[in-house]
């Protein structure tokens, strides 16, 4: 095809809507290195600021998803589900949700990933349990499915490689924040994962990478246009990101967390969400006469599943989880009610507290974090601990604590003043 | 200074405007290489969208001067004034202007450049004439300047570095056509060159690179302020290039047409534009009591400069010039007013015929061309000559003329629908 990266530059700072066979040109070429990063990256900052159609958007994850390989899940005998967040601070979600959807009757090929800045990752934090392993080959994968119902591990490097390629360039070029290419990077990988059915956790808030609900929705709802327009059934829920899920934020202090949940306690928030969540993925998934999921957080089959999946990966479920040795509380400043505890703050200071990385390549602390002892609308009593750092030096916790400064508020009189944890449900 | 290239870019993709010490250090760390290409490119399509304002031009433009050496004529007992073209279709206007402005009493040192695609080049005309040498050290510019009053020859790889990193970058990133880059790109190197008065020839029509007369104006206002804000004293002329100056299309034809013009004959519009641009050079430069510049045309003074310019640079001012041996008439098709003659197809055919090049390595054909046998508004014959073209090869006259087809209109009823030679002047 004789397409020059000039005009589709051009078409597009122009205004104008790239062609399915520009589209799938330019994706390609730049696979193969015939299109210049530097063309790519002014092609990248003309879509971020002049936009893309519903059509550019889904042709484009398409030619993204056929730069690689792609799944499929048809030699297993019940239906598909996936799920996936944009990220959050205390989102441990995955965890405890792949096992209940197992064990409720669909199978769950869950391709994760890894932390990055605030956000923390969920193979980081499976891989705090000893022995676990987060790289599977797709042999492998398909055993831990048969044994588990559920599989989590690490997205293989033949996914959407153009994705890949394309997603390390908007990183350098201030082209990261374009609803378009953000909703194509994230879908094409699920996409080429091959789910049947795909539930999205979009998070909205200082903790989320949309930080005001109008972005948010505008995201889920390209995303579930996408799933839709490639023939997965998607659905997405709208979440709250301003403060953190659940009391636990950090590695290991999260996989804790997951399996309190597991077993049938855990925050209320955790617990609402995964439930919420898995509901979704059984309706999506079409699964008839499912258990119902808070049935099989209660009757052990869950954790069953959860100890079978950890098993199955090479990791020890009974084992002890690193914690780290040094740590300091942070007591309450004033009696009163939490009316404000900021997802970012926390997100932060867990960050430089060891939990997360500054760049992908960075090692994480296992037993580092930060355990809340209240959350927003609760009742807190000067002097009493409100939250506890983890770390694994002492240096590490004055900036961590620099990063809390002003970030919780405690109130004299009353509510809290909180996002719904689950804000919107949008269908296709 | 701890500024980060991602930062500057998110400034100005959300419409933010640049500081000062923003520009200064983004044009210093590309120039460096310390900032990418690929992040240059989204920061150059963020600025060709969201524009920049008269300060952040300004800034700009004198970050790209400070990136190389600035040129100083004060070792001159006259004043200097300097000419800049936009670029057109048979534009020989240097040619005769150099001289006689050095005739009339300023001193010219002009840098050009050379043609690119449907536009010509001054120098690649100059080098029709056997002998004469494009490139001259410092010394041998001040020595031409002494013996003829003009120079003109090849701006030196140290003027503007920045700028000529930037262009090659713009030319294969789509992020060419913004005024405000295009007038920093050229007020850079003039102003690097160091002259104290300056005349813009901005055109506007097909066969400028301002195809309409609004962003011509645009373009020569965001100029005109440019130079002002420099120190420059600055005045611009929008002028005509929907049709080809003279008659003359080519190298050597073009250098002949001048000739003409310094004989006392020659086109009539070439002879108007010329002596226009003069004038306005001699007042820009402040020269008292000037020779008025159709005397100097009249009275040999004019051709004299040239003789001793052309001589000074090693040229043969009596050479017999190339002709291209192989040549094509095309015949007025109808009897009427030619009312329509394309600069751009003319300037394309031209091309094509071996006067211009695709790549600025190509070489070009010193006799190739189109000499035209009628203007707009002229009466033409059926079966008479309409121009001619000359090649080296016959195998180039099937494309030069397609390139041509339609390009000309023969009507029945009188006029033709022309702008003005000049259009308009603009000053601070």
């Amino acid at each position: 095809m004789g397409f020059d990266a000039i005009d589709v530059i051009i078409t597009k700072r122009e205004r104008g809507a790239l062609s399915t066979a520009q589209i799938d040109w330019v994706i390609d070429a730049y696979t193969r290195g015939a299109v210049a990063d530097e063309q790519m990256s002014s092609l990248l900052m003309a879509i971020l600021l002049n936009g893309m159609d519903r059509r550019e958007i889904a042709d484009w994850t398409q030619a993204m998803i056929r730069s690689g390989e792609r799944m499929d899940w048809s030699v297993l005998d019940r239906p598909t589900a996936d799920k996936h967040s944009t990220g959050g601070v205390g989102d441990k979600i995955t965890l405890p949700l792949a096992p209940l959807v197992a064990a409720c009757g669909a199978y769950i090929p869950q391709l994760s990933g890894r932390g990055l800045g605030h956000t923390g990752g969920t193979l980081d934090k499976l891989e705090s349990i000893p022995g676990w392993r987060a790289s599977l080959s797709n042999a492998e994968m398909l055993d831990v499915i048969r044994a588990a119902g559920a599989v989590v591990c690490a997205a293989g490097s033949g996914l959407a490689p153009a994705d890949k390629k394309l997603y390390a360039l908007r990183d350098v070029t201030g082209t990261v924040e374009s609803i378009p290419l953000i909703a194509s990077s994230i879908m094409s990988k699920k996409i080429a994962e091959g789910t049947g059915s795909l539930v999205l956790d979009v998070k909205a808030g200082s903790g989320a990478f949309m930080k005001n609900v109008d972005d948010a929705r505008e995201l889920a709802r390209t995303m579930v246009e996408l799933g839709t327009d490639a023939g997965v059934r998607t659905v997405a829920l709208l979440t709250a990101m301003d403060r953190p899920l659940g009391y636990a934020v950090g590695n290991a202090l999260e996989v804790e967390e997951a399996v309190e949940v597991l077993a049938g306690g855990g925050p209320a928030d955790v617990v609402e969400l995964t439930v919420r969540l898995a509901r979704e993925m059984l309706e999506a998934a079409g699964v008839r006469g499912a258990k119902d999921p808070e049935e099989a957080l209660k009757d052990g089959s869950a954790m069953d599943a959860w100890r079978r999946m950890i098993s199955a990966q090479g990791g020890d479920p009974d084992a002890v989880l690193p914690r780290s040795a040094e740590f300091v509380e942070i007591a309450a400043p004033a009696s009163g009610v939490l009316s404000k505890l900021d997802a970012l703050a926390v997100g932060v200071a867990a960050w430089r507290l060891g939990a997360g990385r500054a760049r992908k390549e960075d090692p994480v602390s296992a037993g580092a974090g930060i355990m809340l002892h209240a959350k927003p609308g609760d009742v807190v009593t000067e002097g009493r601990p409100l939250m506890t750092l983890h770390a694994d030096e002492t240096a590490r916790f004055e900036r961590a604590l620099e990063a809390l400064e002003g970030a919780y508020t405690i109130g004299q009189d009353g509510e809290a003043d909180l996002l719904p944890l689950v804000i919107d449900r949008i269908t296709a």
